[in-house]
């Protein structure tokens, strides 16, 4: 997996920071997780490919995380696309979009199938061969999903001594990492567990935002190698995040610190702080692996 | 009245480009004219006090044109803002914009007052003593209507060597200038216009985008100082003109050279266009006053 943040910030885009939007890479299909005002310009600068985007997935419906849907929507339009797009969001964003094309009287060419939420425990809304995506039911002022992603890790890896030592053609390899068994020219059978290490495990990555501290979500996003979680605000402010249902680092950092994720970025940043290093200095007191989101930021999940 | 171009491409913004939206100081009051995706970045970036605009005039409802409008009103709400906004657009504008603010649960705190337009023929909209705003029914896809601003010149020239002639006191300088005759000391009435040169005419802007050619707006914009109108192809595509219902470079020209204006900004330029001198080569063949717009560029209309 590899995760480019398109922005990380709350509320409203400014000069030179963006709100809510990530690229998430499995295996070659591009994820969009949230679409805030702006993201069409922040997939051209850092060079995404727009028909790469199969699916997309709003987190809420506060415009900070959906108002460059619209946008973004006519441009794949403009771009002549064909593909279906699916959009996995909250009850009313189909309602929404369909007003908004009809008013521009813009038919699309291509189909748009929106995946609806209104579920209030968690829920698997996209499966295939390689990943698969469940919502993490979240504590904000409306509706809203975070969502964990699973890389299925197939491949397993050789014990090449044992290989060699049994002289096993080398075209046969593809087979074993799936998990085959082999059978030797002698017809003896060779137990796929004897020449690979035991499968590694799926690769996890949660992303929770906006959300009020919950310890609810720890059982769900459990074992995360890497968790995205907001922290708006600071401690200094927890008055302020307990009333806006966001949260601060350090509750981001207990979060990450009880879900034993291995590592944290915090994001969702609000625009009054001007030193975002206090954000690092305070989860860090909870959770050591904890790195600060930036727009244009890229991180290797694995 | 002074314009600073906010954004002027066509279709969706871009790393260095932003679509459609200006804004037109009239006597220190802000007007934002069209709000594209990323216009409250533009507002921002150009240094142009958020609480100064109170009036915002929609054009039409393709999305280049309104996709910043849900995003600049939330910001509007995060500054706290209580001062109420007037927006003047298409009939279904309210809706959607009520839609996508119930849906966040976003309640504002200032009063918007829609005024949702559906006239085929010209209307006054707006009328103080500064400044009157009327539509200029275009031909596009949608309903789509330009703007005529016109700055309502008051104050009349001195003839300042009558006026010491006959001793008047400076203190009366306001009132003259204002239209008012004098009472000299002996009694004798002084008829403003012995004392004053004829006042001098309105200052008119007008803008027009997105528009297919049309004469018909020649009278309604007649004598403009400036005109700002959109090329978004050059003659080469006029068939792609003719399709979309937009204009050439050489069409811009054709109705500033009708109209009688005075000056001619090219805008909504086509992304496919590398070099934008072809607008300006193009549009002189047949008016000699064109400038090209572009994103900060600030014009004096006097």
């Amino acid at each position: 997996m590899k995760l480019k943040i398109l922005g990380c910030y709350s509320a409203s885009p400014r000069k030179n920071s963006f709100p809510s939007s990530q690229i998430l890479n499995i295996n070659g299909n591009n994820l969009l997780i949230d679409c805030g005002e702006g993201t069409q310009i922040q997939i051209r600068r850092y060079g995404v490919k727009f028909s790469s985007i199969e699916n997309i997935f709003i987190s809420h419906l506060h415009g900070d995380h959906f108002f460059g849907l619209p946008g973004l929507i006519s441009t794949f339009r403009l771009m002549g696309r064909t593909k279906r797009l699916n959009i996995f969001g909250p009850t009313g964003i189909k309602d929404v979009m369909n007003l908004i094309l009809k008013l521009g009287n813009s038919w699309i060419d291509f189909e748009i199938n929106y995946i609806e939420l209104k579920e209030k425990t968690t829920v698997k809304i996209l499966e295939n061969d390689l990943f698969s995506v469940s919502t993490i039911p979240l504590k904000h002022r409306i509706y809203t999903n975070g969502f964990l992603f699973t890389e299925k890790i197939q491949r397993k890896k050789l014990k090449l001594d044992k290989i060699k030592k049994l002289n096993i053609d080398e075209s046969l390899y593809t087979n074993i990492v799936m998990g085959k068994d082999v059978i030797l020219d002698n017809g003896t059978i060779i137990n796929n567990k004897e020449i690979t290490h035991p499968k590694e495990k799926d690769i996890l990555y949660s992303y929770c935002s906006d959300t009020a501290y919950s310890d609810e979500v720890t059982d769900l996003i459990k074992d995360s190698n890497v968790l995205y979680h907001e922290s708006t605000f600071l401690e200094k402010h927890i008055n302020l995040a307990k009333k806006t249902k966001h949260s601060t680092a350090m509750q981001a950092a207990m979060v990450a610190k009880k879900a034993n994720c291995k590592q944290l970025i915090l994001g969702h940043f609000s625009s009054r702080y001007k030193n975002l290093q206090d954000f690092e200095i305070e989860a860090k007191r909870i959770f050591k692996n904890v790195v600060l989101a930036e727009d244009g930021k890229e991180f290797d999940i694995s």
